[in-house]
């Protein structure tokens, strides 16, 4: 089997996502809000609705993932809600990935090669010699990765409140709890090890228990971006990316620059009327060696 | 003033730099290097060798922020050698920075964003008060980083040995001593602990003493990134920039994918014939409020 | 003035302390319990109760600095009580510290040998660099230890829920924030970098608001050891002494072999009636030169 | 079976020590140094002999765990000399510990409650799920201690200058490269995870090669303290005890206070004439079920 990904379907299926924060601002801050669905060739925003309460000044940037951004300044105002909603059409790419070899480091998109390097919260280099010891021997990259993704749903518990914001992959390792952020730290952070280059991903997540924003991660397997979710909670299908980046420094909800606290967050993900959801969970690849390419840049 | 760094005077100058760099290649190994002087409107390669022995098959990319690189398969030879020489023709501006207002983050050039989150080893996260206790009530931006560069001239020392590719700012903060990668490391996570892009800068330095490459760090300040050097050893005015990225994760000299070894190095950077010299160092920031923006992107 | 420390005046004072705490269990652990107030010759115990609900068994064991300590085993019930009470008559020397000489290692106590090491959050071997360019220049360790606890006042802030059981000196030193717990891990961790003998204690505390056990730490100067607290949330003299130990490792009100978890605590400690308390804080011991040694061993 | 160790056979064992260390001195400094032979009940020192050049003033001290510590002052000398030799009788007892119950954290000789803590360099609270995990299952604490040294031994290399004096357990587990030290400070952070008491030990191993002072690991089960050495490289009947403690901060070799460099280190520790020495290696301990009560206290 060749180098690329061999697409064996394509899956489109409508989403209606929504988000409702609320913010309490202690002193003038500025904010960078990620909770716009991407846009992009395989997901397509059908409609959409922003709202800032009260109305502050904010502006959307668009980064070069594709990676849609809105900076705002809170002013002098005490709360700040945020309303979002979009209808998202998403298109899965049903790939057989099983049997694609390692892409050669100098054989890699120029643009994968920064996913390779340790980062923030994934420190592969501390993590070479584990990775290679438990991992190494597998065959395929996509067999790599899918073993990490075991190994990491067979020894981290998800336990809500066991970490924080300073929770690092080198933590979780051993620590072995956590929640979906740490999940993904540690898998991203073990296929980097493997020279497989893996990014951060968040998203609404269909189905969901209880609903909130959802992060896992894709790696980079014969030239395509392959999604994996180490706590097994979401379907590899029933994604609506919101954002990809290195890790959760480059992808957070809010980056706030200033004091700005969460109040209240609703995070809801439906399927659209009239669609049939047949969901494909985590668990599922092994055996039927199937990856899911997300829709998205 | 306005929120724009006034160019004072432009000072071009032309260096010829050399690396030699022998390796032990303990199994077949991709590299990437990072060797080569960026090639920028404001650097430009007058003349430029670059030699692999044996002669391995290899590859240059350019990245997004014009950063070239080198991509190679050691194949199953025992040694690799490089020689890279070049004449650069690096063009500085030297601004009056020391009275620019802070750019709001809201009003941040897109593509300095990414330099205000934490990196692998720049935990800007973590040293958030501690950057705002001593550094907050700083005027401006300029000022804070020159204060910050300060106190890590006063407070870390250098000492060759002290640290590893583990260290991180988190560590030199207490542990107070390390190398220029170091000193740089602690500089940018300060600076972005303040709102202040900030990232990291390798090249040739004019008049290291011993000869070797360099790291330091540049902070957009009024839309440009102006360079500033903790360890005091460079000449602001005498570096030839090899790339920039977000730390040393980014931008090593050679990032290994296998198991190879350095076994020697040589590194040069003269001022070219009929040049006349004159230094700018750090310690004149904060007196002289001039500040230099390197040659390159 | 000699190497001894001088003895001012001694403060007898007697308090009625109390605990209340109450546990559930989740499955049967053991547990050693760290509540009664220590009996030495400066602080007798009056008057004593000591109850567990359920009638669980448990035994008391005296270890080698005179802390109590109540091993149970919570069998197979659901939820645990505990409730202590004690009228203690303390005995503060009040000592003219600020001249004593340092003591060489060499003349140390060998009791107190052990508390020149680092420990599991007190990391004084990675703290040297910092406390020796902080502290260095201080004449006497009276001088050293008070500049210390200053400057753990001035610079970190006491917030209740910003740090967890995991946190050390290592990391307070540039966080910046925590509570009496790491307050009392970084002084600990500074005067050993220094080569004065550091312990943990933890008390009641009169006056405490809110209520709460206490903890902070003692120097050994002059052969004595001496108290102090960088929270300056308590009275030196205000305090009835538990336990002490290398730090909060081995003096936790509770160590939980198994899973139990705290479900409510009330903690109170009175002047006991016709008695009357003339407060000594922390920040009069600059300007005044005198150390409180607490009751104790 | 009982819950005490049964003693299977004493094994006695005359061995001839020695160390030879050079240090040079930055500046005058004070030193505690751990090298002379434990003596006890079940070690006997025969002969022995301690010289320091030039000829400082030195004390011994013994503390409460029998370890003998000598401290010393350099002076002005800007080099110091050490020359030890003894030669001991060794007792050894072989116990059948495989079988022996858990000792109750309630049971346990209160001496050995310390060593359920975490210290500097073994932070079990941190690696305690992981812990559990891997080694709960295990039904006797011999068979849970075998399963943690044969871990050790099959995931961790020994790789001499892999680590330095600030390396930890919780490095170690995910680094999983070290040096004798390492691997017992490993060792004992999953034991103490486990509710297993257990200490670090140093001391002269006849046939380590390269020779060397050796750390290892004890753990008490059934009462008696046994020796475990996750690295396979001593006879575990060759050991000549030097100390014990918590962690490498308890029983360095020279303890330094000041500024003071090895510049030459030289051990040895061999069998006494007319002795014939069987030799009983860790990676025995599993099949035969027998386990190393090394002489001391």
């Amino acid at each position: 089997m060749g180098i690329r990904a061999c697409l064996a379907k394509n899956t489109p299926m409508i989403f209606d996502v929504a988000a409702e924060i609320d913010y309490a601002v202690n002193f003038r801050s500025a904010m960078i809000l990620s909770v716009h669905a991407q846009e992009s060739s395989s997901q397509q925003i059908l409609k959409e609705q922003f709202e800032l309460t009260p109305k502050v000044q904010s502006t959307m940037f668009r980064d070069e993932h594709g990676n849609r951004f809105i900076r705002l300044d809170t002013a002098n105002h005490k709360t700040l809600s945020l309303r979002y909603s979009a209808t998202v059409d998403c298109d899965y790419g049903i790939h057989h990935a099983e049997k694609i070899a390692a892409t050669p480091v100098t054989a890699l998109d120029q643009a994968a090669v920064p996913y390779l390097f340790p980062s923030r919260y994934c420190q592969s280099d501390r993590l070479s010699k584990m990775a290679w010891d438990l991992f190494g021997n597998c065959e395929t990259p996509h067999d790599k990765v899918v073993k990490i993704t075991e190994w990491i749903y067979n020894n981290v518990d998800y336990v809500r409140g066991s970490t924080n914001a300073a929770t690092s992959a080198y933590d979780t390792v051993t620590q072995r709890a956590g929640v979906c952020r740490d999940f993904a730290h540690l898998g991203i952070a073990l296929c980097r090890a493997l020279n497989i280059p893996a990014r951060y991903f968040t998203g609404y997540a269909y189905g969901l228990q209880p609903p909130d924003f959802h992060a896992c991660f894709e790696c980079q397997i014969g030239g395509s971006w392959m999604v994996f979710d180490a706590t097994r909670l979401a379907h590899l299908n029933g994604l609506v990316r919101i954002a990809t980046g290195r890790d959760a420094a480059d992808t957070a909800v809010a980056s706030v620059f200033g004091s700005v606290r969460c109040t209240q967050m609703k995070v809801s993900c439906e399927v659209g009327s009239n669609q049939t959801f047949v969901p494909i969970r985590s668990e599922q690849l092994g055996p039927r060696g199937v990856t899911i390419a997300a829709g998205g840049e």
